[in-house]
């Protein structure tokens, strides 16, 4: 089990240490070993097309990978017998992303983006997740699927 | 045939006037109805990994998706009889991303970074294109494959 | 709305006249504009790997791209304002898979397998459908995100 | 280095050995650690759509991931220090494919189909291969992208 307090600093440190994260205003709002959400707040910045003023599709594919690196991070510390900042370091130093599929479904339109991931295959060395984003109303705006290397 | 000059205009557009490939430095260099070119330099904003300074995934997402979405949309243009500001706008304003699948090769390391992309489907109302994005000594970092409303 | 005579007929058409779907055993047993279900049962022909006797991800890839395409169809006939036969072939002929993503969770062990799909893009041009595969005691074998094109 | 010999009774065991590709006709006919190319002769069972007498997309699915997996196994053969039927037979019990991505470009019209893999990700947990189908008159058909666990 994750102890309550390696949460909120993993939470803060994908939120708030990650450059790219912090410059989108991607934070981290919840995690366990087989979910995770991510919000995004609107922006002019993050626009993609200005006369439709919709999300860029690469804020929105930033959105769903960070989702779906969270719980793949949190399935695989889920695993280890015990945590420590030094273990956690380590093992978080093999995630990385193999591949991610985006499936845009609806224009970017809305004043907050929440999005969603779900473990759908937990390995010792691979793990995938299934993601979804919605606004603030809970329009679908994108499904996604990431593969990651976890150990 | 896309007249020399809108071409300019095109990839001013895209690099200058679409807030989100400003934020990061997305520049649109070279485009036909075949083939195009993105290129992005190294800034600190756009770590994702603090530890390891490597690129954060939605950076490579959102070149890939330019690149792939430029040679759609020059693609769509050279389909056309004849081309005006308002016909350019209004075929641009049916452009869209359907989906877009990314693969993470090797860690985006480097100081620029080129993202092409290739036509594989060229349709009147869907197109597909491969994309591939290396750094400046060549090292290929990631591969994508876009599929692309065009009509 | 599609008439329940129809839905019988399609279900026997792509089960038993379309030479793939028959060689293979895959069944379409329901379907409605926003879900459909194919079912196939273990053979020894479907063999992937004869070691281990699990099912070719050929075969899971040809389940859930019909039952993708399945939902798809349906899908775009209960958009028409009436339904001939003449007017479903039509429709049926512009019906064509763009892309499919396969994911492959656990090997392909059982005695029946149940792929779902469920519509999550509905347009009048392009379709999108994400898949599941589970056998008979409910296990996850595999998920699926397909893109159709429907007009 | 693979040795010659065991390079011909792989194939052989790939094609003659694994029941589904028997069933389809799939012939794995050249590999190295880098490429390889399968075949597979047009008959009537692999149609997927009888009016219009084009392949079903699971057989062209079926044949990328095959040519995917090939390159995937002669990759990881090739990084070992010494082949044996044992080695040999260990190492292709640990290769599974993760996700495979299909590009539907064009209707599978020919009479001879043939699908080659290049590897792009070459590792020893997860290697990546990029594919084509063409037909015997070199029209591309499909294209795709797959990702193996090779240890």
């Amino acid at each position: 089990m994750i102890h309550e307090e390696y949460f909120k600093q993993l939470a803060q440190y994908w939120s708030q240490e990650m450059p790219f994260n912090k410059l989108l205003g991607l934070e981290v709002t919840q995690f366990n070993s087989q979910e995770s959400t991510v919000s995004i707040m609107w922006h002019d910045q993050l626009i993609g097309n200005p006369e439709q003023r919709i999300l860029h599709g690469g804020v929105t594919a930033s959105a769903l990978d960070l989702a779906g690196g969270v719980v793949a991070a949190a399935n695989i510390l889920s695993q280890l017998p015990e945590l420590s900042p030094q273990i956690i370091s380590q093992s978080l130093s093999r995630l990385s992303t193999i591949d991610l599929r985006t499936d845009f479904i609806r224009p970017g339109r809305g004043e907050k983006f929440i999005a969603t991931a779900k473990i759908i295959r937990s390995g010792s060395k691979v793990a995938v997740a299934r993601m979804e984003m919605h606004n603030e109303k809970g329009v679908h705006i994108a499904f996604g699927t990431g593969t990651y290397m976890v150990g």
